[in-house]
């Protein structure tokens, strides 16, 4: 955690520096480490061993607080789409409206659970939109080219909703196959028929996303993300069944992940772009962003899997492990100590088997190299950005600060 | 079986007398039989129960056998398409290939039980696209003309292969939904593997389905049958969460029939129209012969569940009874006699019950009202070909006679 501490400590003093004007307001020093704290999304335990002699000077430049919260507002990725994202859960729940009130309500049930569990993905697309400088709909039109722009919106928007219906779906029968494994043998009726809904309300989501992406009347759209369900499906059959010298392959892994993590978030980019009509280049670059944003994700998850919220190994859940699916940090180590290949192929259900399996990677450089793994695709993406074509639009300009943001986000999140 | 053996009777004699010509031919008794009963589909034995004079008076028109074999071939519907059938199969198969090995063999597996099992939909699809006047692929594109309605008929040909993988993703889907219902708490690994493998080979078909879908690039058809994986799977839903009152209601009944049987034909053979750039007009016909064609299908399907290939209550393997999925005869049996309901009610766990519920439908007219159902469907199916837009081309009217016979078939059937 020294590391991110560090990090955030230069980019907070020299933001500080930055925006050194008016408002001389003065605040408990308490309330002002966590306005810091929840900036960078660290831990506020995390600020309070900064050097005393920095935090003087960081205090001592008074009245930076107010730019400092004004930045925050306009860098938090998440709250600048907040007010979209609300209409589109709501959107949402009108769209799962059904003739069966079980299948709606079982469809809806696990939509909280992706919606509001988890807004990366509708926060990056609908942050893309804006990048690509299509205004917010909650202008009002006031012009027959606010219009069109609106209508515009209003697709794109249509791909974030279509992109959370895949993504609850696949959600949905990956719980179903999750559950016939973890709970088999004890299954009482009401377990199975929420298994049989979680399927059937699954399906149900997949049909009312492809109807969907029929409306919106872009066939290439339509195939990009028809290709999405097939890599979700492609990837999950993957980790299911491989073998040892796949397990073993940290190119399987990439491939794997990329189809079961980054595909859906690249291809709803690319979505993005290309019903605002964006050239081949710039379609490539957002969809370079979504699939190095999604690959990143995914490598701190697998970190986080083994360390949890601590820098700890065997303080995370371990459910990769114990189920025998092997990600970065194992591969890394593996390639340091090949002696642990026979380890990982013996399985976990031994649970020395494990405590030897992580004491190998506690000695390694797993979770290193993993984490310069996830930062290396984090920059890619926050490149890929930085190439887009100019534009001196505010909005567009504080929309790819955010999708920058988003990246240093998902490498130094804790959960 | 005496009321077929008398319609076929009837119909085949009505045949040879309009045939009655050239080709004086002598064959035994036997082979006669054998090909008349072939003509219509019957079994062998039930010809030979035929009044001697009048097979003597039949036998006696001397040189219509040729003209029958003729005709057998212009109307046996399976056999008009027979080559596009297996081409269709090999085509599908080719569609199915993955990265993933597990995953083309397991979907390739139930495409085998799909195709090779039921060929009525693809029949169907490929003799509505003729019978729309749309020349078969096999002539050889000599002219610009020739060229472009080969074109269509490789999209109508999509059409079937997508109606296909549509139909094998939902049995997938129905056989996971199945086994976890009658199987549970005795799942070996073996047996967990296969229902997850069948679920996400189910999913694989979808996407695959969608894409081949959206390379069509008409949107309307993507919708159409987009909509029909929606249908499928409420189908399914209401089937399983039924309460007693819409167990017991024959609207309920017919509402989930057309959800999970006849959407899927009535869809595609309309996206058959769509593809045509026939009218409205034609195209509400021809959902219509679908939609006639796959209720009356089911309904002797339910017929079939109770009396297996004979007439005989009993002998059929009674699986939805069993399961508690109440069917058209035993609510044409309760509405002769409502006291059945509380029967039905109390669940089919106990024999007894069975027993007792098989005796009122015995008494009742539940199986003769059902078939009478049934062929009022069929007669709507063939009225609906009858209304189709005036066409002398032989082809168009071979397909067209084929369409009419599967109405018979399908209500005829014995399994």
């Amino acid at each position: 955690m020294k590391i991110l501490t560090h990090r955030a400590q230069t980019k907070a003093l020299s933001l500080a520096g930055k925006e050194d004007r008016c408002h001389p307001v003065r605040v408990p020093t308490l309330i002002l480490c966590k306005q810091i704290a929840s900036l960078h999304f660290l831990q506020v335990e995390s600020l309070t061993t900064w050097p005393r002699t920095d935090l003087d000077d960081f205090l001592g430049r008074g009245g930076w607080l107010w730019n400092l919260i004004n930045l925050k507002e306009q860098r938090d990725p998440f709250s600048l789409v907040a007010d979209e994202l609300s209409t589109l859960a709501n959107r949402l729940r009108s769209m799962v409206v059904s003739e069966v009130p079980k299948l709606a309500s079982a469809a809806e049930y696990f939509f909280k659970m992706g919606v509001e569990g988890n807004r990366y993905q509708p926060t990056v697309l609908l942050l893309m939109a804006t990048a690509l400088n299509v205004p917010k709909t909650s202008r009002p039109p006031d012009a027959a080219a606010n219009t069109l722009s609106t209508e515009l919106r209003s697709r794109q928007q249509s791909i974030a909703e279509i992109t959370e219906m895949i993504h609850v779906a696949s959600l949905l029968h990956d719980d179903v196959l999750d559950d016939a494994d973890t709970r088999r043998g004890i299954g009482s009726l009401n377990f199975m028929m929420g298994n049989k809904l979680a399927l059937l309300a699954g399906d149900f989501l997949l049909s009312r996303a492809f109807v969907a992406l029929a409306s919106l009347k872009n066939i290439e759209v339509v195939s990009l993300l028809g290709k999405v369900v097939e890599h979700l499906v492609t990837g999950e059959t993957m980790q299911m069944t491989t073998s040892s010298d796949q397990r073993s392959s940290m190119k399987f892994y990439m491939q794997k992940t990329y189809y079961k993590t980054a595909s859906l978030i690249s291809s709803s980019c690319k979505a993005i772009a290309l019903l605002a009509g964006q050239t081949a280049e710039v379609s490539i670059l957002v969809y370079d962003y979504g699939k190095n944003l999604g690959l990143a994700f995914q490598l701190i998850d697998d970190v986080l899997d083994f360390t949890g919220t601590s820098t700890s190994l065997g303080k995370g859940s371990l459910s990769n492990i114990r189920h025998g699916i092997v990600t970065a940090p194992i591969l890394f180590a593996m390639e340091e100590y090949p002696e642990l290949r026979a380890i990982v192929d013996k399985g976990f259900e031994d649970s020395a088997n494990l405590d030897l399996a992580l004491e190998y990677l506690g000695k390694s450089r797993g979770i290193e190299r993993t984490m310069e793994l996830a930062t290396m695709h984090a920059n890619l993406a926050s490149a890929a950005i930085d190439s887009f074509p100019e534009n001196e639009d505010e909005d567009v300009q504080r929309s790819r600060r955010a999708l920058v943001e988003l990246t240093h986000i998902v490498i130094t999140r804790t959960k």
